[in-house]
């Protein structure tokens, strides 16, 4: 079995125990570095109360809390599900290297879930979403933007 | 000061928080529910290292925990800044009725942050992304997709 095979049997298996322990949705995730797995995740949405307890959330905090870290430079990523745009977003963030996925966006909405739907809003304009969004401009949060970019001792990400 | 103002202004001032203490960028948010602030989160990407560690992120899971739910249902939720897609995505899963915003993804990516950039890249096809993402076809993944498809007690999110 090619490493590659091996690593995303494992996330399939973390997506089997999701569901066979009533933990949340079928999807499993590793985190791979220098050809080991440091890090799994198995989504726990509901046996959490944490709608961002998806499996590649899970496994990028615990890969991070291993590795003392909040980047994954020199990472892989293999999760059974190709990620929603939550998990996308939390993946650009850790920049790992790669990403390998088993199944896709279509086959998460073909056994019910939002991945295709939350794919077509984010490109939308806030103001034209389903989701209602209200841009509230506020002279306060502009300046503590501009103090952020004169901030000399800032840890940027 | 009208509620919507007072309720902006307390996210404002968690951003303020999260720069002053060092706990990461300037990114505050609150969620309310009936009029009142049920749960505050304020960015600790780098004294947490935790790249999910945003505002709305961290916001939502306290959110939930306080409500003992996976589900935002008639909540508002007021963040400092535009979402990042990460947390548009955990907004879209969590399913507030309204997000109020003061600085925009532009005043984010002005000050130095990826978001402009990742919206940029979400609606991309993964195989054009600038970020490497391989399909990796797995029958044992697509067999569990099944497997939740017709479980009998599953609970849906």
């Amino acid at each position: 079995m090619s490493k590659q095979k091996e690593f995303m049997t494992e996330a399939v298996e973390l997506s089997r125990k999701a569901i066979e322990q009533n933990e949340g949705g079928p999807f499993g995730c590793v985190v791979v570095k220098d050809g080991k797995i440091i890090a799994r995740g198995n989504n726990k949405v509901t046996s959490s109360n944490d709608p961002t307890a998806h499996a590649e959330v899970v496994a990028i905090r615990e890969a991070c809390k291993n590795l003392d870290t909040f980047q994954l430079t020199g990472c892989e990523i293999y999760t059974s599900c190709e990620p929603c745009p939550m998990c996308l977003g939390a993946i650009y963030w850790a920049r790992p290297d790669v990403v390998y996925f088993a199944n896709t966006r279509k086959d998460a909405a073909d056994i019910g879930f939002d991945d295709a739907f939350i794919y077509e809003e984010i490109p939308v304009d806030p103001s034209a979403r389903k989701l209602k969004m209200v841009h509230l401009h506020d002279d306060a949060a502009a300046e503590i933007f501009k103090a952020w970019k004169d901030k000399t001792d800032k840890i940027e990400y």
